[in-house]
């Protein structure tokens, strides 16, 4: 028998819509020994609220979140919503004891996020760092591991849209400081900076400047840093909102003593893989199709040679999540990880107010 | 009110699931008057029926056919079967005045084809040439409409993948002529050959040839024909199991007075389009990612920048249809689109029997 | 001491200037025991005779070339006119006992091609079909005579261009075909099908068709065939001038047992590589820079990682031929080896006349 | 008549046969008013320095540059020797009066270049930063100075090779900082900053670090920078030897808010060009062939679609500089414009020393 979990998600927009897609699939791609609930679904705007409950199929529909998060039928709280409700909300519903599920960035600053982790440390919790899951980015996690890529010597991330310069998107509340806490930063940075953590390990420290095109507006469009790894490694990083020409250029590079490894989400059934111990005359980067066999999560989507999509990714964050859930896991990315981004987007905003470099 | 609409599938194999995950997802993500009702899973293995009928939330199953297609409160018959009980299955739903859809191809032979198509012809129906639903094909297609080619010079659709170079895959049916009627064909070739029409309409002749590498075989593994098109441009195709290399190369070029496009299936989310009217110094292909905005099925699935995988490509096609039902409209491609791609891979047979050209 | 090799060169357009380079520019490349000395340049048009004769530093002029092929001070007649005249300066120096090199096609005609090849048999002889000399192309040879694509499959050569479409070309006598006796045949097809000869061996069978897109000119502007290999691979090819989109996309892809070989003229340091020996979940196509280390000619040229364009091709096959002239050993491709195209050229033409297959 | 100019050029390596082959090539494609002679070839190994002379026709050798620096016969001294030699040569030179050419980076230090500038300053120079004369980076100029990328946002210069990784290399005096004044940022640094400068004006600031992989090595193997620029706009630099997987990985990417260029020395026929001013449907990268028609040198080298390779940048470079000299116009880039580069290089150092931003 499975078990039940009843899940409530405060929030209406285009990412509740990817939460609840994760929820619909998650049995149907992953063996998991629960059955989910689309319980309640919590937002502001009737009219937005009812529609998305309406499609996706949650049974109950409310406005105020405060209702949900302590009801005893509730098993998840997931938070889908701007960054500025994160904290209240997870930390209400840690002192409720439910599990937590978060969008990133985790909060709007380093205090907000570390108090946050700590109220969810003894429960089961989740933030939506959603690219770990890529079969790439986990094909590359593991031949990182296998030491493929042997010494590392540089990482690169860089990420880049055109939001910023977009009229139609610049009302929103991304844009607006004491919604978001930052620009580009929480919004690309963040996830820039966990696949860092995730693929080549904490950094010891780093330099950065942030910088804001639109006039009137009071978060960074961009960031970028140089940092160094504690592994010896040292790497750059840039997160645009004015990157014009890409609409989600996430994209990684590896280079290391054996080898090299490349990533670009906007090709994310792709990893380019340049293996340095081949003969000279065959040594050239492969475009490994990351669809199986043999490959992370080819045995849950479809057969190989057959693409996934972006809604995948939460697909696998949950499936993983359930997973580690059902055997008493600790599952990551979690609060914990959340806050160890968060870490680094102090230490960058820090270091382009004092244009100093910081140690981590 | 939405009408209900209960569904019997007939199979349990990988495109069964792709045919499940549609019926779960269109409502997500179209504005269909419909519920589906995932009512009866048939399937002769009674493990792998009870699997996915939990895996996917089929409310019954049954090992034979014949007990649902008759059956009263079923509406759809979906048929995802080797291709040998495509005409069975379709003729009896057809009888009993079921709505059917139908993997391609459609039949084992022409004759059979026609008599489906015959069958079927006063009630909606629909072949899972889900191809044309890719985004980036749709936009070519409303492109082409607009007249951006101009006239059209050449065709070239070519289908690689490498399955029947794999010892794992050749014991199946669609290495068996009695099951499948045909290798490459019926397999790859169908799918550009529908394309083709799609896009550049008919052919009006063909010379061809087939050609089996592994010894003892009885289907072909590979298909190539020459092909003029009755709007005056020619063609190429080939289709094969031994493209070593690739895993699920489905590609097509045309090339007009005005400009080109491609297509790679690998790379679904991409569409490339040269722009001859261009200014000769910026004349180049365009890599276009088909996500929006203004792109066709941007608004149903992500937002512009967000990918989608394989699997939409099925729930596109049904939320067409099932938009093309509400408004009593025709959907293509029906059992007649189908039974046309049957008369080229019959031409292209009786040719590469004859070695001559075959007129259409 | 290098000996003196005294040059006669007919023709002063395009291509005349690509190969006065490469004999200005062998000696910089090739350790060859000669001095080519560029001794007579012959073209009908005064003016352009003159200012490529300065601009190349050719020591003479002269407007006919009845003056030079017997003059005794000439070692080297090499033929860079429209086709009609390959066959009348071939014959004459070969009579006169001269080196005779001669642009690709090497005539109007397989009998024309056949008298030319018996004619210059004693002689040591080049034809212009360069491109086996792309490092890329030598490098794909090499490979497969290594067996790294075991057992052949498949081999497609697509040969584009989009010349026929501008109407600034079309006036030349490529497109009149009392003097040049094809199209795209002679200019494209022959350079695809001099390849697969090169790298696949001898043809079996073919059959095929040509278009002509243009009204009223006399020459096919496409080329399409369906191909036999003796060594039990199929094969596909297509040659046009209508290829929108593409100014010189002369493409082939092999695929075997073993794994899949890739080239574009229009990126021709790279070769694309598959391996399909290697662990399943790293096989992918490799993207070779080929400029070295361990590279054909990358000991000639710059040092890896260090491109080269498309004059190189002409040095490379300069530089063979003198080795092979100065070790007394036969240079391919010669007039035979040209000829032989020329035979498949012919049965192309028979095929698309007679609408059926052509035993070779 | 054409003036002649005798060339003493001092340097036997790899950059020297560059430039022998552009004074033997510039008058075949580049209409200039002068006859070059390659005069006297200066270099310390016998051996190598004759076999040079003979390879490319230096007319005298000698062993020491001071025998040639003040020849009265002798027109142009060009500098092709390890970074120490630069200063004493070219000061010599120019105070005989030579037209000086020298090798990029111009010097070992700032003060050095401007000492070399200033004693230029009144004769015709140049400094090899070839890559200016890349077509594709000529065409960038060309598009930025039309306004085609409207205000800039973004500037990137990435700059990879894995020479650092490579036992072979590394013995050179390439990575000793007596004889080249420093690593990685003479030696790629200095490309991309040259660029920089050309494509996006002055920097206005900048913080840096430079790391050193190797042990006992005492120049930098990388150097990371962030920078503003006097235009508003931001940038990233990196320059790696340890860039594994790429063997001359120069590239830029600017972002403006009508467009975005691309640029890959890898790729040099090709430029990446996305015009934010289309219709968003039809937005997206177009891959240019930049061969002509209409592109900057397409009609010096080959027709249109036929490619050209890493030395013609060097037969451009001295071409702009013949037909500058005809004209008395200043060429550029010249010391002054090297000093410029060697002013960022010194602050690239200052910086990473100091761990401060540097204002310039």
């Amino acid at each position: 028998m499975k078990k039940h979990l009843n899940i409530a998600m405060i929030g209406t927009g285009f990412i509740a819509k990817a939460h609840s897609n994760a929820f619909r699939q998650v049995g149907h791609f992953f063996d998991v020994p629960y059955e989910l609930e689309l319980k309640v679904l919590c937002g502001r705007n009737e009219a937005k609220r009812d529609a998305m409950a309406a499609q996706w199929g949650w049974a109950e529909t409310t406005a105020d979140w405060r209702d949900v998060v302590t009801r005893a039928d509730i098993d998840i709280v997931d938070i889908a919503t701007p960054n500025i409700l994160h904290a209240p909300i997870a930390m209400a519903a840690a002192a409720a004891g439910k599990i937590v599920f978060c969008e990133k960035p985790l909060a709007m600053s380093l205090p907000e996020a570390e108090r946050m982790a700590e109220a969810a440390a003894q429960l089961p919790n989740l933030v939506w760092f959603n690219y770990r899951r890529v079969p790439a980015v986990a094909l590359a996690k593991r031949m990182i591991k296998e030491g493929r890529l042997g010494d590392i010597y540089h990482y690169r991330g860089v990420y880049l849209n055109e939001s910023g310069n977009d009229p139609s998107k610049s009302a929103t509340w991304r844009y607006r400081r004491d919604e978001s806490g930052s620009g580009a930063m929480g919004d690309l940075l963040s996830h820039s900076l966990d696949l860092a953590l995730y693929l080549n390990g904490p950094l010891s420290e780093l330099t950065a400047m942030t910088h804001t095109f639109a006039a009137g507006r009071d978060v960074d469009d961009a960031a970028m840093l140089l940092a160094c790894f504690e592994n010896g490694s040292i790497g750059t990083f840039e997160a645009t909102r004015y990157g014009v020409g890409s609409r989600n250029r996430n994209t990684f590079e590896i280079h290391g003593s054996c080898g090299m490894l490349g990533f670009n989400l906007e090709e994310l059934n792709r990893l380019i893989y340049y293996d340095a111990t081949e003969a000279p005359n065959l040594r050239a980067a492969r475009n490994l199709m990351v669809t199986g066999p043999g490959h992370p999560y080819s045995e849950n989507f479809w057969k190989p040679g057959h693409t996934i999509g972006y809604e995948h990714t939460f697909i696998a964050t949950l499936g993983d999540f359930l997973l580690a859930l059902s055997r008493d896991e600790v599952f990551h990315p979690n609060f914990e990880d959340a806050a160890a981004v968060q870490r680094l987007l102090q230490a960058v905003e820090a270091s382009a107010g004092s244009r100093n470099w910081v140690r981590l």
